[in-house]
């Protein structure tokens, strides 16, 4: 009896006011801040009915908030507008029509368009904008060009998308390239990784962005290790606009795809180093030692042993913890621990090596 | 094709550890340390198949460790063995069976009795024992008597499971009370609240505990809002078996059932403290800030405002950050809010007053 | 390795494809059909970018796809149109851009409009139109008469939505109903339900529906027990837009919105007969049966004894099969089964009368 | 107002009896009876506290019931009992705890034993058995012989489970074989398939058998095409004890392990038979005809054309209703669609071929 009144009390309070937090509701994706650089979520590449996607930019703007983002660009096509007929081509509209609701949620919105060509040449992001209507030339590298003149960070997007062989590198890429017109790559779109462009990007210095590309409504609750949309972690000093541009321009990302973080093996090591937390040993033997590993993050992280003690291959789920017998044959020395993270890709094919020292006694 | 083969990279080395991993990964709860205490999720009532439960005792230690418990106590009934005639009697082997695998699991695990008589006078539950044969005794103040002398901790169990008329405070409580046999009570256990019981213990001093009193297998994988054991908070000033009894003598406890926190008013007010956290206003106007509030812990917080500012009502879910605006007269002032956490019950019928003043720009 | 390998296999194909199947995966609800009748799970309320949603008309059909609906009417407001300076005016085009979605599909898409005037009178609905222009007229009547003239079908909207004093039954609202310009109303609207005008359609025989009035994207993957839209089953002769109105027309309808089925008692009768079913007992004894009850339908149903046998109260969860065993003095007799269905409101305040008997063996 | 009302109410009765309905809650398993045969889920390889497994023997029922198995086989280990010390050996036990829960919940129980020699030769099952105690003997051959002069049905278990050079065929195989001691083979144990096994089974006439061979708590509240015990589906033409043994002896079974479906070809034609259903096509054009396709079963389905129409591989998840649109040079003719069911392995690498004509209109 005691117990009925006592649910139905809090359940009273509860339904009566569920209908006033849900749209406030946000859960938070657990990156951690790295040494000296707080990690911010970004999706750079999105869609509203201003171009072929089926959402109000405000509906962006809430799932953004709901599933954990801190940064989000609009980038409605230029060229591609299916429903022109209904929605009048308003370039500036998609992100003028989000921008309270933004400041509203605390989301940082970037204002961005989608240059939209053939493929070759393909499709290029331009973010950061005050206008965009000065895109809209004839000529691709005018049509950047004037995207850079406002101070636009350009990025070559899903450059395979159509296959391998459609998205080379070609002449017009290099001149971007060297115009300092093209700043960086999606190594990763929707649920596309591209190795190719993962290793451009470590060659030419291009800095790696991965994001989602949604056109439909985000289903998602949460961004979580099973189910998530691809995004970019950007490591930021300053959590505002300039703080993500000046990260991008120095190349400061790390690209979260399906299983896979993909990045440059500095921030990849940086971001293995914030989310692996080993306790002491709890319990020791003559020849083994129990240990806590915690790992911190939001996506299962998948390790090979490469050195001689630990299990040889173990999975560590996101935001739990697991224990371990390491045995040795004396347990009384310090004990090194050397790892691959297969599913940190610190280039096309190759994990990330880490290691970590079991102090002695 | 590059997204097959680089998700199969993946799956192949997840799948092929699986097994290994399961059994280690652990979900922990999000109750945060309060002020000056670590906060320990404690379950002081479980059963085995060494008395009614239908479970093995390591199984008892697999669930705690899976859904983030850190302290269990295994309570086989003295009195009451239905299995006897295939696990004969052996008052002690539960906790014996269970040590070497708490000890590697770094579970805190206690060894106690449920001495269990009819009802009036009831249950009781007692903990740290290092023996259990020598309560098994007629005289129940004997035999509870038996369990202090090795350093017991004693608590009333479910006093009002067969109604509150049963569960009446007898001569007998009085004796064991003034003898100091009688140190705590279970104000919940399982899916029951005790009002009654929750009111003696603010009345006489008495530790308030809750347990799941579980006899079947833990089906949860992990402990959330929206489903989980019911256990007793206990803030230490050492993570130990010792520090435990410690806090549970000086009645440093919070209850976890259902949607409520049940305690004394000055634990649950430290919990609170450390579970919300409210960031500076990111939004201002000449009359409304709009404010960031994170409920960092595991259970669902239902506010009802009791002064001036801010709405109405709201529930904070756990683990999610929610966005208000606060509407005032003037938001060049400090902005005091007042609230009422309904489902922190400070008392029978009485929720938790809380209060925080946004200071001005 | 075998394991491994095999596992691979269907993991290669099953994510090669993934991206064809998503749009296409739909969720049945589990309403069976009645003696006589199909059931058509309808939602006949939703908004899109063309008045104050979200979404575009297509995404409309998508989720209705996807969350088991058979039928979807788009009913836009004519006279609120907040996106109108991007979105211009044009009434028809919602029903028009869905509509080839809607035959790829399988549902049956109606054409309606939301007539939006003052609250009182408040809000109504027309639905199976031809051409909406025709109801843009300043007379209320007059517009909903335009609406009749093409076939129309009209119901009052959440009465209630402002409270009951500004839901009231006004003059107007006796002149629609003489002049058979009113043939329903929303008992339930989201999540909130209207028992005045529950009973309001019992006494005037208006046509019970219940919607979702539907603003934003539907984020869930399947209607469930737990969570679900409020929907209009509708009993019809023929799977088809012309049977859907004749069904309407007729009133046979429940209204399905949180833990409630609402409508006539007729109705409710013969979906509660074909969600129930009952097996001859498994296992007899001399004073007690044993019988599995399956609840076929999508709902928890929730019975209350009120009979000599039979457990006192049981929710019989969706889906799934319970077991009972009933105590009787004598089992070899035949044994009625009397009971309430109380979340069967077949009227404000009253449950369904429901029994079986169970025969002797 | 009254929303909560209403909901309290139904949350009132909810509460109140959830206790009493747990226990009871049955989510079926959705396979199809086949043409001419009744579809039982079988887990015929499970333990208890009684040999090595840690759950009560009534656990085992009450997850059966739960889980929406139909028959279950206890088959505690007879040479290998690490509880003895708590739990004296006494190999009927298990069944006869257990056998009343059975009765009561009308799960099918069987009494079986596990003979675990060295490996090679391996562990055999016999179930089906009176009374373990004669299989309490030094020779393998003879105590095998033991259990089928009592009837019993015997298979060799995991074969491959420490490799396959310790899982080879030897002669002991052989003779048990051919002194017809031998009758089936598990092609699945656990999360392992042997492919091995099941070439065996297709060449010798052994019946096809998978089991979970579960040792602690199943923490499953329902069987998933994402999550499930490995089970054998028996085809029965009478849902008995007896009528189990009859379909096993007449090799009528399949193995769902994994995302696998395995067996002999028969079998698994029937079982796609009753598994989908395809409408007549609700749309069509001149080059094309839209087609819903229902899975009916509880298992994702994987497909691949093998003909000329129809696309290229599709998944269609279990439980779900698909739309395809299939492609034709004159859709005025009848569609042969011809597909392999990768998943259903007809043999170790060998797919299940299907087909299925749409006719003209």
């Amino acid at each position: 009896m005691n117990r009925v009144k006592t649910w139905l009390l809090s359940v009273f309070v509860l339904l009566s006011i569920a209908t006033l937090v849900v749209a406030q509701e946000r859960n938070e994706i657990a990156f951690p801040d790295i040494e000296g650089y707080s990690t911010l979520k970004c999706d750079l590449h999105t869609h509203t009915v201003f171009s072929d996607g089926n959402v109000w930019p405000t509906v962006r703007v809430d799932e953004a908030y709901r599933v954990g983002l801190d940064v989000l660009a609009l980038s409605d096509h230029i060229e591609y507008q299916p429903h022109k007929a209904d929605v009048p081509t308003n370039h500036n509209r998609p992100f003028e029509v989000a921008l309270g609701r933004a400041r509203e949620l605390g989301i940082i919105l970037i204002r961005g368009a989608e240059i939209t060509r053939d493929t070759p040449p393909g499709h290029f992001n331009v973010i950061f904008l005050k206008d965009i209507n000065p895109l809209v030339k004839d000529d691709l590298v005018e049509a950047i060009a004037a995207g850079c003149e406002q101070g636009g960070f350009v990025f070559w997007n899903h450059h395979a998308w159509k296959g391998e062989e459609l998205g080379r590198w070609l002449d017009i890429h290099s001149t971007l390239y060297e115009k300092k017109l093209l700043h960086g790559m999606e190594v990763a779109n929707g649920d596309d990784y591209y190795p190719t462009a993962h290793r451009w990007c470590l060659e030419k210095g291009l800095t790696m962005v991965g994001n989602s590309d949604i056109h439909g409504p985000d289903l998602l609750q949460k961004n979580t290790s099973a189910e998530h949309r691809t995004m970019t972690l950007v490591f930021v000093t300053e959590k505002s606009e300039q703080g993500v541009l000046e990260a991008l321009r120095a190349g400061r990302t790390a690209v979260w795809c399906g299983p896979l973080m993909i990045g440059k093996p500095e921030w990849l090591t940086a971001l293995a180093e914030a989310s692996l937390e080993i306790d002491p040993p709890h319990m020791r033997s003559k020849t083994s030692v129990w240990v806590k590993v915690r790992n911190k993050c939001a996506m299962d992280l998948v390790l090979k042993r490469t050195g001689q003690f630990g299990p040889a291959e173990v999975t560590l789920k996101a935001n739990t913890t697991a224990i371990f017998r390491i045995n040795v044959p004396d347990a009384s020395q310090p004990i090194p621990l050397e790892y691959e993270i297969t599913n940190f890709l610190a280039a096309p094919g190759e994990g990330l090596d880490v290691s970590y020292t079991i102090p002695a006694p």
